[in-house]
């Protein structure tokens, strides 16, 4: 047997005191599939005094992740912090110019300074891996890097935020309304410490630009990424699409066209019966297609102390196994700038509007969806009691800029009463 | 950049064609991605001078697969010609005793010979791997094998076999029997030569038997497998479950109980809401269930040239990036012998039967259900024409040996017609 690979663990909330009570539980478990011990040499939290439900006077104990991560009985730094910038930043590049391999769950740092960690890791000759930082337990990164590399890559989607999607089901399941449900996913500790991570949209792109630079071998791309969060979504429209057949998602979709890279996360609208539209609550989907494979669909848990626990042990294990390979599916200096196409392929839309409740206002607006271009598939006006009337209509595929010309249109026609929902309909 | 990796293709089929054409289309990919070119050496296949659309005449021909695997100019032995024994066996054993790494898509060679060949690829030092084996273009084996590397392992489940499920699935679509069905997907070219393989359950098992050996740390151990295949299922059983809310689909289960190892691959019932419920034809799926991860749920397609060369240079592709490890997730003289637990745990079971029209046939059959234990949720009995009545009933929760007894007792009462039909009903 080689000799043991030695942690060094810095953050020990959730996803951290997951990872330790693996290692415990698991000793024999992870040399057996190994060939190595897996051991912990030391760790590395804010506060060293706090209740975290088991004894880790075991571990050596550094206040400082970069010095966490220069010790010189560590081979692989374990970086469970979170956050773009700052001490996760400072500790992974510390990690990696010491020649030490780096595995993280940070989706953030990666989205914004992948390419730069990526060649520093691989002109060191170190690994630096991620499964946990995209879809919690779900081995995506594994498959898309690994179990599909004989493909060109067309597309990616999927649902990646896990409290975006406990949002919208339970504003359907239980009839409440975005603030509601904010409020009580709020108080459960389901949102980040910033929930506009969540709700808008941004961690879930994170995820998508990773994702992205694998699957077409581009550098991350954040900044690329057409983003849209939640906050857009009132009870009205989750009612009126489940009237129409279909349920709204916050779906990520990366795919390459013939003007450049499109990345897009928003709210869409998915057919009910589609496996995205299944979901509930923290359950995460990837959907990968290639020209090879077709499609292939992974499902797990998103999230959660288990879960993630059990992506950051895959990477551990392959590190053991003497796993090696580049960050992001082939050497960083050979990715290439992708120009990002923000228009995306024609498709079908849901628009929901308020009318005046006047003779020829529907005329109106549909004299500027027509004369845009925009045809219509179906529509529907509900009955009302105030002076507004709720009318819905779903295109039929349409591209971006001719909706966003008929929208201008229907402005200018005076007889909206407030703003058009306007959202995509993507089928699987 | 490394030295090539050089191939010798043995089978040249539709899968052995697929992998081929990857090689050709993708080159400049696969070298981005691996870090070396993939070049093809030699190829074997049964008649040199067939038409297979592509021309093949760059590379060196070999008339037996043996002296394919013996080249000086192949390091990877690719052998995709099938069959448990034969010429796919002997050539396998030959390139791991000249210290060639082998990728294989043979299922069943895995199945009955897995142990024996691990242990000599183990023992040279080269590796050995099939994740074109189970469920085609899913990267399943790497999911299980280093993706959920973390876990203990509960429970694999899954519907592997595409055959079986067009075959069902097109029964309850077209409403037309199993005979009608079975010829319609042999004229199709659906199954194998030996539809028994495909029908019977057999390729499917082999499947469940090697993610068994990954997920529990065991000797593969088809034998230990409760096989039934699809024969028994009639259009009326595909009608009678629909009505009372349930699909029925070849379903294989693997899990470790304290008394054993269970492996069963059988017809069940699903509830028709469950994911499992909704694959149609060829599509594959594999649900893994693992005590960090919780439950992972993997959908693609389980055959075909495309999806299982993906798979095949999945490995390929592996090997070329330097991957190391055991065949089986742990070295092979580790894996534990496994007693077959047979029974499984206590399900509720459909039951579907023709009673004699007489008074008190019903009673006579609910009381040697009663007598041995076993209760009933629902019953039906539907109107007919003819002097036996036809009856449905499924259970609660029951012990298969309780159920046992009370088939026994039912059939001592006389008042059956004929055998009744009866398949455990399975919740995802």
């Amino acid at each position: 047997m080689s000799a043991p690979l030695r942690l060094g663990i810095a953050g020990l909330g959730t996803v951290g005191i997951g990872v330790v009570k693996i290692i415990r539980q698991h000793q024999a478990l992870l040399a057996a599939r190994t060939g190595r011990e897996v051991v912990i040499s030391a760790v590395c939290a804010r506060d060293p005094d706090k209740d975290r439900g088991l004894s880790l006077s075991n571990y050596a104990w550094e206040r400082d992740p970069v010095a966490l991560a220069l010790r010189d009985d560590v081979d692989v730094f374990v970086e469970l912090m979170g956050g773009d910038n700052g001490p996760a930043k400072a500790a992974v590049e510390a990690a990696l110019g010491a020649g030490k391999h780096v595995v993280t769950a940070n989706k953030a740092l990666l989205a914004m300074h992948g390419q730069a960690l990526a060649e520093q890791a691989e002109a060191t000759g170190v690994l630096l891996r991620y499964e946990a930082a995209v879809a919690g337990g779900i081995p995506v990164i594994k498959a898309l890097t690994e179990g599909l590399a004989g493909n060109d890559i067309t597309r990616v989607m999927g649902v990646m935020n896990g409290s975006c999607n406990y949002i919208l089901t339970r504003m359907e399941s239980a009839g409440l309304s975005y603030e509601a449900v904010f409020a009580e996913a709020d108080a459960l500790g389901y949102l980040e410490a910033d929930p506009e991570l969540d709700v808008g949209g941004i961690d879930a792109a994170h995820k998508l630009a990773i994702l992205s630079s694998i699957a077409f071998g581009t550098k991350v791309n954040f900044d690329g990424i057409t983003l849209e969060g939640i906050g857009c979504i009132s009870i009205d429209d989750i009612r009126a699409a489940a009237d129409m057949g279909y349920r709204i998602k916050l779906l990520g979709v990366a795919q390459k066209t013939g003007r450049g890279l499109e990345q897009r996360m928003q709210p869409c609208l998915v057919p009910d019966t589609s496996p995205l539209a299944q979901l509930e609550g923290g359950t995460n989907m990837v959907v990968i297609e290639g020209d090879s494979v077709g499609q292939i669909v992974l499902r797990g848990p998103g999230a959660g102390e288990g879960p993630t626990a059990s992506a950051v042990l895959s990477d551990i294990c392959d590190i053991a196994r003497g796993w090696r390979g580049p960050v992001f599916g082939q050497p960083a200096h050979s990715l290439q700038d992708a120009a990002p196409a923000c228009a995306g392929a024609p498709a079908p839309y849901y628009l929901r509007m308020a009318l005046e409740d006047k003779p020829g206002a529907l005329a109106k607006v549909t004299k500027a969806l027509g004369e845009a271009g925009v045809s219509i598939d179906r529509m529907r006006q509900y009955g009302h009691q105030d002076a507004a009337a709720p009318v819905l209509i779903v295109t039929h595929k349409t591209a971006a800029s001719a909706l966003h010309e008929a929208l201008a249109a229907m402005r200018d026609t005076g007889v909206l009463v407030s703003t058009p929902v306007a959202l995509r309909i993507e089928s699987l």
